[in-house]
C-alpha cells in the first residue's frame, strides 16, 4: 500500500498484482452484510471529532486498548474524546502487526488526506487536522458513504423492527440502496431467559396473537413478507452453537410405535415455553432444529439468501457484560461446531439448491471441513474471512483454502460486518489482498482470468445476489 | 515449473532446489496406494478422447465444475465428451489457485507435449492435438504407466475380490508389478445395512461357512493368506470415524465380577448381527475395536503394512448419493478423530514395532497431534498429504510439520491415491515441492543430506516396504 | 543467522530486522519457566563430554533418534556416550528442517566456538574440540549460565520439595537469582493411584495432619507461604485435561432443594478418597474444579503469577513408560481443551484482574480461541510457543496470532522450558525470530515502536513479573 500511505506495508508486491488491482480499484461497493445503523444514515448527524468517530462504538479498538493495559475509563468510561484518542494512539503504537495499524492508516488517508504515521508524536497534529476537516465539512455518515463509492448497504435488523428508517430513506430517495436483513438470533435463542417475551413482541409486530407454535410460525412469515416488501434479500443468524440435528434419528431408535415428527415435538416444546414450564436442553434443541429448517424453507420461497455466522462465543466476561453490555469487546472465537450437524441441516434444508446459502466460520480451523462440505451442495458457499480473521493473513488463508478445495470464483466477496462508517476502506484492503493472492497463484499468461475472478469477488458475485430480479 | 510449462507457477525457486531435484527427477515411481483398476490395466483399452480420459471418473474435476455452477448434465449426465471437456475448461479458467491448473498442465505436457495454457481460447486446439495423438498412438493405460516410469502399483481391493486381473497380469508377465491391497472398509463397517450379507460373501470367498465370530476371523485369515500369495504388502481402511477404544476400561469400572473380555463381547455382538437382532451403537463399537486389533495382529504376522486413512466424511449429500452413487465428489474432510482412541489402539496393536503402520489424516488440523503420537511408537509414521491436501500448500504443510516434530526421513513419500492413469505427474509435482522445501530448510553446505532425504522420500523408503524379502 | 554459523538458514533477512535485533541482542535473560535442577546448579559438576552433556536427559533428541529408527540402546541404553553422540549426529543429518539443526549449531558456536556443520563427516572433529574444552575449562552448568547472560531462573518444583538447593544457593550468594515455582500437578491429579499418599506427604511437609479437605487446603497455604518466602513468584500446572467447570450448573438443574456448594461437594469427595472409597469420575472433576479456583485465589493473594500449560498428552506409549519412565520422549500434543471450561474458570477465578495469568497451549489449533478468550480478561495473556512449537514456524505462528488478535506487547516473552543448561541460545533464536517478525509487520518509519516491542518481549515484560516489589 506504499502507493497510498507510508504507514503500512505494501500489499501489492508485483506489477502483475498491481495490474489486476487496477481493474477492480474503482468498482462500487456492495456491502451485503454490516451493522450500520439506518437511523444514523437517515439522520446523518455530523461527527463531533476523530475521537468520537473512531472510539464511540468500535469494540475492535476497545479490545486493543484493554490488551495494552489501558484503564477502562479511557475505553468505555468518562474520559474526554481527546484523552481516549491519545490512549488509543498509544495502544496502536504498542501493537505492531495488528490490522488496526492498516485500518487507521487507510481511514486517515481516505477521509482526511492524512498520510502521517498514526503514532504518539503525530497524534496532536492528526487530531487537529481531522477535527478541522470534520468541523469545516460537517463530515457525516453519508459523506463517508459517498466518498467510499458504496452502492448497496444491507443492514442487520431484528424481525420485530418496524424498519422506520429504511422507509424514510426510501421515501426520501436516498441514492444508496439501504435494505434490511432478517437476523433471527432472537427467534432461535430458545433457551434465553426472556424468550417468551420476545415471542409476544414478535406476535405484536406481526399482528398475530401467539397461542401456539403455528401462530409463531405465521408471525415469522408475516415479518418475512414485510421485510421483503422493504427490499430485504438476506437473512442472518449468529448465535452460539448450532442445533445437533440428531433428534429424529435418536427418536427413531428408541420408540417402537411411530414417533412424533420433529414438528410435533417442536410444537409441544414451544407450548411448554409459553406456559413457562420446565424445558430440557435436548427439547430446546428439537425446537431450534425445527426453526432452522422452517426458516430455510421460507427463505427459499422468497429467493432470500441464508447466512450462517458460526463458531462465535459471546460475552465471555460476565462481570464486564454487566458493566458494558453486549458488543463491547468480550466476544471470542468459539469452538468448531460439529460438522455432521451442519451436514444434516444442509441435507434437510438446501438439497434442491435453495435457498442460496453463505456459511461463515469465525474459527479458521474449520475451513477445510466447511469448504469441502459446502462443495457437496449446490448454491452453498463459504463466507469470506470476517471479524477476527479480517486481516491480511486471515483473508489470504480463506482465499487459499477456497481456491485449493473449491473454485475461488464461488465466493461472494467482501463485506465489512462493521458498526462504523469509517470501515469502508477495508473493502479496498480486501481488494489488494485478493489481487496479490491472484497474482501469486495465476500464471501471467492467464491474466484475463485473474482479472475476471477479481472483478467477480469485488463486485459481480455480490451484485447478482442483490439484484431486484433475483 | 517454468522449465516444463507456462501454465503454472514455478515450484523450484533456487538453484539449490533445482540441484536437489535433478537428483530425484528420474527415479522410478512406487505407487504404493492407488485406486487404479487392475481390469483396466489388463485390458489396456485405448482411451476414446481427452474428454473421456479426464472426465469419465475423476471426482476432483466434477467437484470443481459443480462449484462453478455447471449443470450436472455436463458432469455425470448425458452431454457429449466434447461438451463436458469445454465446460471443464471453463470451470478451470474460473478457478485460479486450484491444483487442477497444475495437474492439467503437467498431464498435457507429459502425455501430449502440449505446453499451451488450458483456457477456453485454446480448448479447441488442445482437444484436437490430444485426440489426434490418442487415436494415432492408441494411447492407453499401459502407455501412460510406461511414460511415467512406474515400477510398482498397489491397487485397493475388497477382501472378497478374486484378484482375477492381478493373476492375469502376473501370468502375462506384465513388466510393472501390480499388487493388491487388503481394504477392510466392508469388514469393519459393522453398522452398515448389508453387513450380514457381506459377512456371508466373505465366507463364500474364503470357503468358510460363517456360523459365528471365530468363523469370520478364520475367513479373514484365509483371505489375507490368499492376498499375500498374490503379492499383497499393504492393508488399508478408510471409513468414517474410529472405534473409541474405551470399552474395556468402562467395563472394568462397572462390573464387580470379572467382566467378559472384548473378544467375548465381540463374539456376542457378532452373533446378534448374524441373527438380525437389535445391536446398540456401543456394542458395534466393541466389535469394531476387536476387529481393528485382530487385523493389526494378522498384518504383523504377515509383515504387511497397516494403513489408516482417517478424518473422512463420505457421501455428504444424500440426494446426490442416490443419483450419482459413491465416489462422485460428495466426500468431505471429516472431523478430527479422538486422538486418545488412536493412542489406545496403537498401544494395543503396535507396541512391539509391528505391523509397520502409516496413518493419514485428511484433516490437516490433526497433524500436530498425529505426528507427535506417531513419534511415540516405533514404525508408526504419518502418511503424506492426500486428496484435499494434495497441492502445493498442503504438501508443504505436512512436510513442515513432519520436519519440525519428527524426522522428515521417516515419511514413506508420495502416492497418487488416484483412480486415473493420468495422475502420475503428481509424483513429479510432489518431488518438486519436496525439493523446494528441502532447499528452504537445509544449509547449502549440507546439500548431500538434502539429496539423501529427497531420494529416500521419492523412492527408497517406499521401495523398502515393497521388497519381496520384507 | 549467517552472521554466526554456516549450519543454519538466516533468520534475519533485512537490514531493518538486523537493526531491531541489535537493540535486544545483549539484553540479559529472564528464564521465568524451566526445568533446570537447582541441585545441579548448586553442585556445578563439570560435564563429562559433549555426548553426556547433550544426550543424558534431553527427550527432544531422543525422539529424533527414535524417529530415525536408531536402536534404544543408543538412546536410553548402555552404549557409550561416544556411540550415542555419533548415532545422534547421524539422526540429525537425516532430519533437515528439524529445529535441532539450529539448536545444535547455536550451542556449538556459543559454548565451543565451533562453526563447522554438525554432520557425520565432522562428528569426530567436533567431538574432540568440545571435549577438550570441557576438560580444560571444567565446563559446568554455572559456566553455561554465565556465558548466556542469565539474570533470573525460575525452576519448577513440587509443593512438597524442601527447596534445599534454593536455600544453599541463596546462602552462598550465587549471582543469578534462582527462585522456585509452585507446580501443582500432584495436587490436582485427583485420580492418580497414589493421590492419598501424596496428600499425606504434602501434609507432612506442611506440618499439618490431614483429616479432611480443609486440612489439605491449609497445608497447601503453608507450602505456598514457604515457597514465597524462598522468592517464588510463579505457579504452574501441566496435567492432561482441564476440569469441566460445569458441575455447579448441572447440580442446579437437577436438584429441587438447595444443592450443596462446590466446596461442600469437594469436601465430601476428598473424604472418600482419604478413606479409599470408590469415587466417580465426575466427582473427581468437582474436586479438581474446587482446587483450581482455590489455588487461583491463593496466588492472587500472594501476587503470584498463575501459569497453565494446556493440551498435553503424557506418556503415550505404555510399554516405554515402564521401560524408560516419565519425560522420556513419549509425550504428545494433546487435544484442544474445551474452551468454554476455561472461560468459566477465568470468570470464577480472575475477574478482578488477579492473579496475573499466562495460558500456554501445546496445540496450535487452539490459538485463535485462546488468544481471543485471554483478550476478554485483564491480566490474562497467552503464553509463548513452547516445546513442540518452539521453532521458527511455531514461534512465528504464535506471534502472528497474538499480533492479529491482541497486542503483541501483552506477551511476556521467551522461556526455555528446558531441562538442559545448553538451551539458553534458544533465547537468542527467539529474539531473531521476533525481530524478523517485527520487521515484516512494522513500517520502517515506526522503527522505534518495533524496537520497544522487541525489548519488552525480550526482557522488560518478564522483568516486571519477577520484581521483588510486584
Amino acid at each position: 500500500m506504499a502507493e497510498c500511505n507510508g504507514n503500512i506495508k505494501d500489499v501489492l508486491t508485483s506489477d502483475f498484482a498491481r495490474r489486476i488491482y487496477a481493474q477492480v480499484r474503482d468498482l462500487p461497493i456492495i456491502d451485503y452484510h454490516c451493522h450500520l445503523s439506518p437511523k444514523e444514515i437517515f439522520e446523518d448527524k455530523p461527527f463531533e471529532n476523530i475521537g468520537q468517530m473512531w472510539l464511540a462504538g468500535d469494540h475492535y479498538k476497545w479490545r486493543l486498548m484493554r490488551a495494552c493495559g489501558i484503564d477502562e475509563e479511557y475505553i468505555t468510561g468518562d474520559k474526554s474524546w481527546k484523552e481516549k484518542y491519545l490512549a488509543f494512539c498509544d495502544a496502536v503504537s504498542r501493537s505492531p502487526g495488528n490490522p488496526i495499524w492498516d485500518w487507521t492508516a487507510m481511514e486517515l488517508e481516505k477521509f482526511f488526506g492524512v498520510t502521517k504515521l498514526f503514532v504518539p508524536e503525530n497524534a496532536e497534529e492528526i487530531w487537529n487536522i481531522c477535527n478541522k476537516k470534520i468541523a469545516e465539512e460537517k463530515f457525516s455518515p453519508r459523506k463517508a458513504i459517498a466518498m467510499s463509492n458504496v452502492e448497496y448497504i444491507a443492514t442487520t435488523d431484528d424481525p420485530c423492527d418496524d424498519l422506520k428508517y429504511h422507509k424514510l430513506l426510501k421515501e426520501e430517495g436516498y441514492g444508496v440502496k439501504v435494505a434490511p436483513s432478517f437476523r433471527t438470533d432472537n427467534i432461535v435463542n430458545v433457551g434465553a431467559p426472556n424468550y417468551a417475551d420476545y415471542v409476544k413482541k414478535l406476535g405484536a409486530a406481526a399482528g398475530v396473537e401467539i397461542n401456539g407454535y403455528y401462530d409463531f410460525l405465521q408471525a415469522i412469515k408475516n415479518r418475512l413478507d414485510f421485510f421483503c416488501s422493504m427490499g430485504c434479500k438476506f437473512s442472518d443468524v449468529g448465535v452460539e452453537g448450532f442445533p445437533s440435528f440428531t433428534n429424529l434419528e435418536k427418536e427413531f431408535e428408541c420408540e417402537p410405535t411411530p414417533p412424533p415428527t420433529r414438528r410435533e415435538r417442536a410444537e409441544y416444546v414451544f407450548g411448554r415455553i409459553l406456559k413457562d414450564d420446565i424445558v430440557y436442553e435436548e427439547d430446546e434443541d428439537v425446537l431450534r432444529e425445527d426453526l432452522y429448517v422452517f426458516l430455510a424453507a421460507e427463505y427459499a420461497e422468497r429467493d432470500m439468501v441464508m447466512q450462517l455466522h458460526l463458531c462465535v462465543t459471546r460475552n465471555s466476561n460476565y462481570e464486564m457484560l454487566d458493566k458494558c453490555g453486549r458488543d463491547a469487546g468480550f466476544d471470542c472465537v468459539g469452538e468448531n461446531i460439529t460438522i455432521s450437524s451442519l451436514r444434516q441441516f444442509l441435507n434437510e434444508a438446501t438439497c434442491d439448491g435453495e435457498p442460496y446459502t453463505i456459511i461463515y466460520s469465525l474459527n479458521p480451523t474449520l475451513y477445510y471441513e466447511l469448504i469441502t462440505l459446502c462443495g457437496a451442495f449446490r448454491n452453498v458457499v463459504p463466507g469470506i474471512s470476517w471479524w477476527f480473521n479480517d486481516h491480511r493473513r486471515g483473508i489470504t488463508e480463506l482465499l487459499n483454502a477456497a481456491a485449493e478445495l473449491s473454485s475461488i470464483d464461488s465466493l461472494v466477496g467482501m463485506l465489512t460486518d462493521s458498526r462504523s462508517f469509517m470501515s469502508y476502506p477495508r473493502h479496498d484492503y480486501f481488494r489488494k489482498i485478493l489481487c496479490e493472492f491472484l497474482a501469486n497463484v495465476t500464471p501471467e499468461a492467464a491474466e484475463k482470468y485473474a482479472v475476471r475472478a477479481a472483478r467477480d469477488l469485488c463486485y459481480n458475485n455480490a451484485k447478482e445476489l442483490v439484484e431486484e430480479s433475483r
